[in-house]
């Protein structure tokens, strides 16, 4: 198993997490967490590869994913009145797994030689898609949308590193590392300090 | 017409006239009505084209499928004020086209000789795809995300139906029937008696 | 560069306003307001061009695109204080985006040679689904379902002018001019003086 499997089968693990701890606020059943763990963990992985044309999508190529996925759920399923916050839990798996999925989705475009920008924008895609997926298939704001967090930033600066270490070392390890680590970091600190961008305010603050 | 080619018209138009009636609920014009109804006829189907790289996508490839879907639209737009409840109609209506789209999704993948895994995702992706697509643009909880609903579920064990007739008979025809028998079952006893798995329950019931 | 090439970038352009302008109501920070002009300027590009097996998707061919989507993005964000309702700027350059966007999307369509059913769906699926995509992201009610809006009716009545110009005149600029011309005409009485197909009612009025 190469560095890049490693991180597709992690990343892949851990937003299947995620869908399952939506699954569990929707009150849904084992079938309903396999579900919604499936299309959180596979979805933005999906769409990179039929962005770039890959074929097979991935977890056609290789249906172990879907079992790691529905494990996954099914550990959640048995779990999840366990976890004191459910929502707390979802953010930081959802953290983890964002970083993961940066890192594996730049990487698999970086692989392919496309050009910086694409590489950017596959590991945003890759990072963001299966969450997305998975909040506006349960009604919910998207966490990418939500105001005030460093979420599609945190992806995007992530895949920034991969690409600069690419260029400084030409080791594709340590732009899987780099990139990782950028988008935690980034991620944690806005979850855990409430680091963020200037936001837009629609109106200047009184006097 | 082979029965395949049969099922994939008959699930088209029977969804095409949920679409409809979810456009008769949002009180559009025809042409929205007519949008609805192909989104939700040709979206699971659509999706399933997409990952299995089958080109070019069925109703590219017979434009007559979107005048079924179109013809689906007006006759909902002409009579749905007859209906006492649309809501109910919806409802079985969705069920009927779910049976007989898991069956075409399922046909289509066993047909190209995926594996076991693959035919099942690909049964339940084109069965609940459309309606998803349907009720997230429309703005409302997926059917398949509603609380104690056998939805993926009928999909999945019509899917499994489909797979086990295949391994003991040999016969396609069959194969077709059992999943779609297996999934009407199940989602008609679920809206009709509630049948349903145990669900995931936040906390335990209080003495 | 050639006039389809141009619509691309136009309705590229101004439906990345649009996207910034939504992003703007939600509050995000600048790599937000990139994000969602993104997703609605290429969102249905990219559709089409699954839909339609070209490869590569047009922004991956050419990247310049999503330096496009990105400078609309900065300009709303440093300017969206201005305008005196970002509601109403919105609705306006949406409906401008509409227009070209349906003329590139058939224009595509045309140039690969198919059928006129195809290309006036291929013109409203390029027209429709980045504002679709924009506006479910967001959780909000679609423009193309909002009740006695000639929306998905503008957008398809304008491919049906640049089939029907194509088969006149063999001019694909008169055909583009023709398709934009009729989109933004319908759309544009929509909105300022709420033209409107019959609707569906649920309840025939009462004495």
């Amino acid at each position: 198993m190469t560095a890049l499997e490693f991180l597709d089968y992690a990343s892949v693990f851990i937003f299947a997490l995620t869908g399952a701890l939506t699954a569990s606020r929707a009150q849904l059943d084992l079938i309903g967490f396999a579900f919604l763990a499936n299309l959180t963990a596979v979805g933005g992985g999906t769409i990179r590869d039929l962005l770039l044309d890959r074929n097979p999508i991935f977890w056609i190529d290789a249906p172990s994913f879907i079992l790691v996925t529905t494990f996954a759920a099914a550990v959640v399923f048995a779990t999840a009145h366990l976890f004191e916050s459910r929502q707390r839990a979802l953010l930081w798996l959802d953290a983890l797994a964002l970083s993961v999925a940066v890192a594996a989705g730049a990487g698999v475009a970086l692989s392919l030689g496309h050009s910086p920008i694409i590489v950017a924008i596959m590991g945003a895609v890759t990072g963001t898609m299966g969450g997305l997926l998975r909040d506006v298939v349960a009604n919910e704001l998207p966490l990418a949308l939500k105001q005030g967090e460093l979420y599609v930033t945190a992806a995007f600066a992530g895949a920034i590193a991969a690409l600069t270490t690419t260029q400084l070392t030409d080791n594709p390890l340590a732009a899987l590392a780099a990139c990782t680590l950028v988008t935690l970091t980034l991620r944690a600190g806005s979850i855990a300090f409430g680091w963020r961008l200037p936001v837009y305010k629609s109106r200047p603050p009184k006097q």
